[in-house]
């Protein structure tokens, strides 16, 4: 059996332990608040999780790119939820082969949009279910009022090849109460209009665990990063640092000065994402180290707060700030279980943009 | 011939007649400076550009990773500088290998890496041309002082299997005058001690318009970003907007508010490396807009002050703040000419991360 000794670095390392720990605790949690769980598959980009997402009681799996969403399909992942605005003939025309094949539901957010999907699906016998997006306090994408929702609901329900399938937000970080706050005056504003909201699905690992208090307003949760966890959601209080399953595994290459030392781990596979934080990542085996800056390739640590400093040739773990981007820069991921590599598995969505 | 507008987005253009613009506009400097240049591929990480930049006259390419090197060599690249640290077993191998098809030279930067290089290479009838690593103000890899690289110098003339074959540094970026002092006291310290620096090489393309300076004490300068150019070099006075060759092509898929418009690239389009920079990017055709800010798939532009606002569906070009690691982010980028797509080409080398 091959150690992560004899792996050559940078790789990524999946503890198998911690990342199935993690999928059984938020379906438990799911279960017991009785909400649907939807993975997004955007964090692990590969079908072998997704399928066990599945088998432990996710109900579908969210995608964010049509591209993600073929290579879902192409494992026999059955069940996708496309929670991206679909906008231009290209797009629609992809869109419209995979209704073909699987069951895709996707957002809309404009007439505009629901104009595009309108001309594309017209089969009342087999119509394409589109749900609003709700901007509910994240400034991204979003209708900006339950008014507004309940406006374009109706237009889809006024398209013939449409189906109106709820809401769907992606609430900020931290505020799951002001989505909850919104949502809830979406449903008087729906109901006082006699409109019925088929599911409300909302999201997001940072607040996964009031997901209880999710399911007040909502009937199905869409978390991504908790498969892996990562060192922003442990700021975030989702996770701690022993629940983060994925690591970048790098080797000490320099050691220019007593208190730098430099590794072959940089932005390109640790990604700049800041999120917030000080400083690029946690050092596992080296703790009181700080992964002070990142150039593409070398990533560099002060390590004068350490007692016992690395060596040349030393190899270090990483826990990342933001787990997603990381694993979309490399080509393949390690399963390891202890020091034993279990598997190395490609990274089947990576680079899937568009 | 297939239009831009065909394109499925987020893409990556490349302007063939920029690209071409900036590739001998700085073999000429490099020419007219008396000063070798070797392009580091890990910009474009294509063969094809590789190709070009020996063809326009430099004397070989950089690499910053052994996959890099590995793929450079199979597409017929014949003389390549690693300029990276070598540490460890596996990489050995790999670099051995290498040295039995092509030209490749390395760097050191400490005894340990010098005797791991020297274990491996024991030919003297073959040996590997080994650059001492210096630090002239960057804080990153490489000897402190001159007389630490003297003092490796001739750890590396005293294994067998290895050649002296000069200094190397990575200039800090607009500290050209730092480096060259710190490199003109190395030639000093050599001098006395009557060893020869072979050749000198240096670096960076936000000092690339300085490389007369940088021939007083250098012989090769190895710039990698100047073959597309980005915000942040045009933040450093080394490009214009005009001269940037690499544009990320996006489509506005959201217009939630008056002043708020989304596009379908964020961080995994984009990156987030912020380079001291304000703002993820520049918009080309709309530079009033501010992209202010980016999650893993959607961009969030500020359209406030642009007169007209683009509308939904509309495709938009962003000149990124840093292009070397969009690049690493694309599995194809699109060779335009004008309106027109000259050519796909698979980024050959992207994703080498070891």
């Amino acid at each position: 059996m091959t150690h992560i000794a004899d792996l050559d670095t940078p790789a990524v390392l999946i503890d198998l332990h911690r990342a199935e720990a993690n999928l059984k605790r938020a379906q438990d949690a799911a279960d017991a608040a009785g909400i649907a769980l939807r993975p997004h598959i955007k964090t692990h980009k590969l079908p072998y999780f997704a399928r066990r997402q599945i088998d432990l009681g996710a109900v579908g799996i969210t995608v964010q790119k049509l591209g993600e969403a073929e290579v879902m399909a192409d494992a026999g992942l059955t069940d996708l939820l496309l929670t991206f605005n679909i906008i231009g003939a290209a797009k629609l025309k992809r869109l419209e082969a995979l209704h073909q094949r699987v069951t895709i539901r996707t957002v809309a957010d404009s007439a505009e949009c629901v104009a595009g999907l309108g001309a594309t699906f017209v089969d009342p016998g087999r119509p394409l279910c589109v749900f609003v997006e709700c901007d509910t306090g994240m400034g991204r994408c979003g209708v900006q009022s339950p008014q507004a929702a309940l406006d374009l609901a109706r237009t889809i329900m006024a398209t013939p090849g449409l189906v109106f399938a709820g809401l769907m937000t992606y609430p900020a970080a931290g505020k799951y109460d002001l989505a909850a706050k919104w949502l809830s005056d979406a449903r008087a504003v729906f109901a006082d209009a006699g409109v019925d909201i088929p599911a409300i699905t909302t999201g997001g690992t940072p607040d996964i665990w009031h997901m209880d208090e999710a399911a007040r307003v909502a009937t199905e949760y869409r978390p991504g990063t908790y498969i892996y966890m990562d060192r922003s959601q442990v700021a975030a209080g989702a996770a701690t640092l022993e629940d983060c399953a994925l690591t970048v595994l790098a080797t000490v290459v320099s050691r220019p000065t007593e208190n730098r030392a430099i590794i072959d781990a940089g932005s390109k596979a640790l990604t700049s994402d800041l999120l917030g934080l000080v400083g690029h990542g946690h050092v596992v085996d080296f703790p009181e180290a700080k992964l002070v800056g990142l150039s593409e390739e070398h990533g560099t640590l002060d390590v004068s707060a350490c007692a016992r400093k690395p060596a040349i040739g030393e190899r270090i773990r990483i826990v990342p700030n933001h787990c997603c981007p990381v694993t979309n820069l490399f080509d393949r991921v390690n399963l390891v279980r202890g020091g034993e590599l279990v598997e190395t598995l490609d990274v089947a969505a990576r680079g899937r943009v568009d």
